[in-house]
């Protein structure tokens, strides 16, 4: 076998931002762009929003089950946001990253900290908008919720901003296809990180 | 101003790798492909190459002009490789990375050394062939060197081999383009990184 060619790890990806900077669209497009990488759908005990589905963007449970998940060691994090719980799978991200595929996780800032102690090579990326503004226009513009709910994603967000240190790289959604081809880049500057490919040196018998 | 465009330094990169593996056609490739990088002529005592201009691949000097360029203290690195020396002038470059231009040095492993206890900030990429026999076989193919000299070389890169450890990241030069799309990648998310972006964030009034 060619060194070149030896079976890595997958990559885990996390990627945060404040509610309204346009994730879900960011991650459609990244997920267009490169098909292999698999996107775990997180588990919450919120309502569904008009057009979401139960198994794409979220897998939509009770209280009852979530805790039952949680008592029973099933996630890798979870996390209170909003009077909501999120959280994510343990038992698939892990076969898949054992399978040299790249798992991305969209999660909020409590449990990209927990992840982070957890899985201290998971690359951390918080997507931000051009500006605090445009995310307070962006909210409004979505036209789905009560400017009290507004008010309170927009002290969220402040709050989120607090913790944009724990991240490795900030990316600016202006447009779409420029934030997601700015994490594609990310992820191949990451696959070749001296420590990823170290192996092929060593492995190279005729050195 | 948009806290966005704010003004970053440029980004000093330096890229090293075995003689053949093709380093001088994945910079063009990539100067071709970002021409706002600027691209560092190292000056060097040892003879043009056949097809090398003076200014271009190198500022051919003699052993006394780079002997005063040494002892003038205007290199940020030389070394001495195959008994001829190589070096960087800084002035030139410390002017680029001031304007927020991107500096691109080839260097060999001392000299990156050297660049990194100066410039902890630099990026270091090492590019490698795919397999140590098949560096072999480009510098046969080169046709400008005895089997000696070739001996040599292959002798030289097993020994820069061993410092691949302080490189950033390991780039393999398989198809040129691809070599060049992956340290396009690595500047994007260099630029990316939390420290660099966090100006944008600390710098935006509405937050």
């Amino acid at each position: 076998m060619n060194p070149a060619q030896k079976k890595r790890r997958g990559q885990l990806i996390v990627l945060s931002g404040p509610s309204g900077v346009g994730k879900s669209t960011v991650i459609a497009e990244l997920l267009s762009l490169r098909d292999e990488i698999y996107f775990s759908v997180s588990y919450t005990t919120r309502e569904p929003r008009v057009g979401e589905e139960d198994g794409v963007n979220y897998n939509f449970v009770d209280r009852a089950a979530f805790e039952a998940m949680i008592q029973g060691g099933e996630l890798l994090e979870y996390a209170e946001y909003v009077n909501h719980y999120y959280g994510t799978s343990l038992r698939l991200i892990q076969e898949k990253l054992d399978r040299g595929i790249d798992v991305l996780l969209d999660i909020e800032v409590q449990g990209a900290s927990k992840v982070r102690k957890k899985c201290p090579d998971a690359i951390l990326i918080f997507i931000v908008p051009p500006s605090f503004e445009e995310l307070s226009r962006r909210l409004r513009g979505r036209q789905t919720d009560s400017e009290e709910v507004i008010a309170g994603r927009l002290a969220k967000a402040r709050e989120e901003y607090r913790h944009i240190r724990q991240y490795d790289y900030i990316v600016v959604n202006d447009k779409v296809s420029e934030a997601a081809g700015e994490i594609l880049a990310i992820l191949t500057a990451e696959s070749c990180k001296t420590e990823h490919r170290i192996h092929m040196i060593e492995g190279d018998n005729a050195l």
